[in-house]
């Protein structure tokens, strides 16, 4: 799986492991972000005419991701003759590694094609170290809002999941909790959106979620993702290895939202994020396919399924090992990392024993939302 | 000597030595900012009208030193009925820890009774990674903009100081030359700030310099810190301990500016700085005493000249060494730990003996500088 830099960060991931560390598996959400890309040249169309033309990419992590789109998205607007100076906010939690998003964008990092800030005139990038739960510049000064992959996740755990990992396995009450979290959590989203954005500025936004089909990521057809790590971290507490108390506490603070919980606060004329002025303009579900099953299947002669899984595992680990660590957070480094090496060595053996059905396919939801003028 | 934490920053010694490593070491800095206060609530007296009160500080590092003073700034505003949006512009170098800024401005730290982001409605928080040498925000858009202690680094070495570290101690023939680096990256500071800057906004800047005494960091009378680097530098070259190249490579990328080339720009109606409509308002010299030194003067009954040594150096060295380091760079870890230990050791055993005037005193140019309406 490659992974959507924003996830690692805000779970402090990415300071724990060091800036470039997931460059190379960024590749399937940089995918996923440019087939976006024509919804957001739409929104070009129609752009606020504020004398700034400020930008915003919300829970942007390193900015690397978005980084060419943005760059083209740019081009277009200078291309097409708007000089207005740009003004791109790029927000994540304070933790964020800024340095490495503002290198970036400076073209620091010995990759200059994109670092659009050194391309074009009057291009400003900023940055915001405050979640995006809260309103983050003036009223009505933002003309096209954007996210990838980063409103999965809970402001705060509402319960732990006792039998299993993830809300995708929960007990109905278990899940009814995420559920009216996330959608508290989705209401302050979308009301501070609605504060920032001009008339007629739009937010398009790409989210993990349940697609139609019941599908989500890593759950596609065949094996399940999370099901697994509940699976070998059941094993663990069975085999006495972990105590009940830490099988547990490994809950990842993630909501997968339905297409109707997305959808819900803009079906109901009298809701807050329509009388504050928002506009679904359109949404849809999307699969990006797993990048490293598409290496395994194009090239099979080549690639064993040891191999394909020491692919697809250690990069599953990359963002969900925190998970695991803070439930095992009261014990000693070195009995972590062993218990951690374990737990993953036998999810890659399951993957190499038998990878039919294994893939970290990503299922997104996409939306366009304006702000009515 | 208590330090500026920009300056630390600039030399990517934060990075090395980590957050909250200084905190306690920038007393004096905060106190030279504090000082600046009038300058800046007089400017509150006649800011541009924008819809959005923008304001800057720039070289800002953590934000800590200058936390309270725009917190009792925004009070002022808001308790004059200003009730406009602001947006907050913290600038550094890329490589600046944005993490500790923000936290801090969360009040993350723990300590929340400046943190007015959190007191204050539509107060937002933003970071900059590019240099102040470039603008940083659209033209016309900033209200006040604000910078202490961050604008004697030159942009590039424009030589080595062969028998020296720092100008003030070079040949007039190397003078020259950091001085005519200085002169051009002042010129495109102050032309970046004349584009940034509303009619009628503010630019309020302190800066390291040379006062009309001749006096600067740490030369206010008695023993001078730059000579006395230079001093147990040199003899480390003559002890055989470090090679003449590495003599000659520990240069300060600093050049401290009198109050002649401070305000050169402003003297001549048809330069670029007075073109782009720029107004010296202010200026003046200020000495802010090093607390170090007053804390061994006031309580000499209870400090030896030992313990004041033990204070002094070990602060002094935490934001020089990095010149020394670079200049070492060639040799292996240990080596360079070893070398460095006995420089300080050295210097520390100086004013052991002796403490007579050894202080770090700052010296400060103040200005205020007012873009034309």
């Amino acid at each position: 799986m490659t992974l959507q830099t924003s996830e690692l960060n805000t779970q402090a991931v990415l300071a724990m492991k060091g800036a470039g560390y997931y460059s190379a598996r960024t590749a399937g959400a940089k995918h996923a972000i440019d087939r976006v890309r024509p919804m957001l040249e739409d929104a070009l169309q129609s752009l606020p005419q504020q004398a700034i033309l400020r930008l915003a990419d919300f829970g942007a992590a390193d900015g690397g991701t978005s980084q060419e789109m943005w760059a083209g998205l740019i081009a277009t607007l200078r291309a097409n003759g708007d000089s207005r100076p740009i003004e791109m906010l790029y927000t994540d939690l304070a933790s964020n590694d800024f340095s490495t998003l503002f290198r970036t964008m400076q073209g620091m990092h010995g990759d200059t094609a994109h670092a659009y800030q050194n391309s074009y005139e009057n291009v400003f990038v900023h940055g915001c170290g405050t979640g995006f739960h809260q309103q983050l510049m003036a009223d009505a000064s933002l003309c096209l809002g954007f996210s990838a992959t980063a409103m999965h996740y809970v402001s705060k755990k509402p319960c732990e999941i006792e039998d299993h990992v993830h809300m995708v396995g929960a007990t109905p009450e278990e899940r009814a909790q995420f559920s009216a979290q996330a959608a508290a959590d989705w209401e302050r989203i979308l009301l501070a959106r609605a504060a920032e954005l001009a008339p007629g500025g739009r937010f398009i936004c790409l989210n993990f979620g349940i697609d139609e089909k019941g599908r989500y990521l890593g759950h596609t057809g065949g094996q399940s993702m999370f099901d697994n790590f509940t699976r070998h971290w059941r094993a663990m507490r069975d085999g006495g290895r972990i105590t009940k108390q830490e099988f547990i506490r490994a809950t990842f603070a993630q909501h997968y939202r339905t297409v109707e919980e997305f959808t819900a606060p803009f079906d109901d004329p009298s809701s807050t994020v329509r009388q504050a002025g928002l506009k679904l303009i359109s949404v849809e579900t999307r699969l990006t396919p797993c990048p490293y099953n598409a290496l395994y299947r194009g090239s099979s002669t080549k690639m064993s399924s040891a191999d394909y899984a020491a692919s697809l595992i250690p990069t599953t680990r990359s963002w969900s090992e925190t998970v695991f660590r803070t439930a095992l957070a009261s014990r000693p480094e070195a009995e972590i990392q062993a218990l951690l090496d374990a737990f993953y060595d036998d999810y890659e053996q399951q993957v190499a024993a038998d990878p039919s059905g294994h893939a970290m396919d990503y299922i997104h939801i996409l939306m366009a939302i304006e702000k009515q003028a």
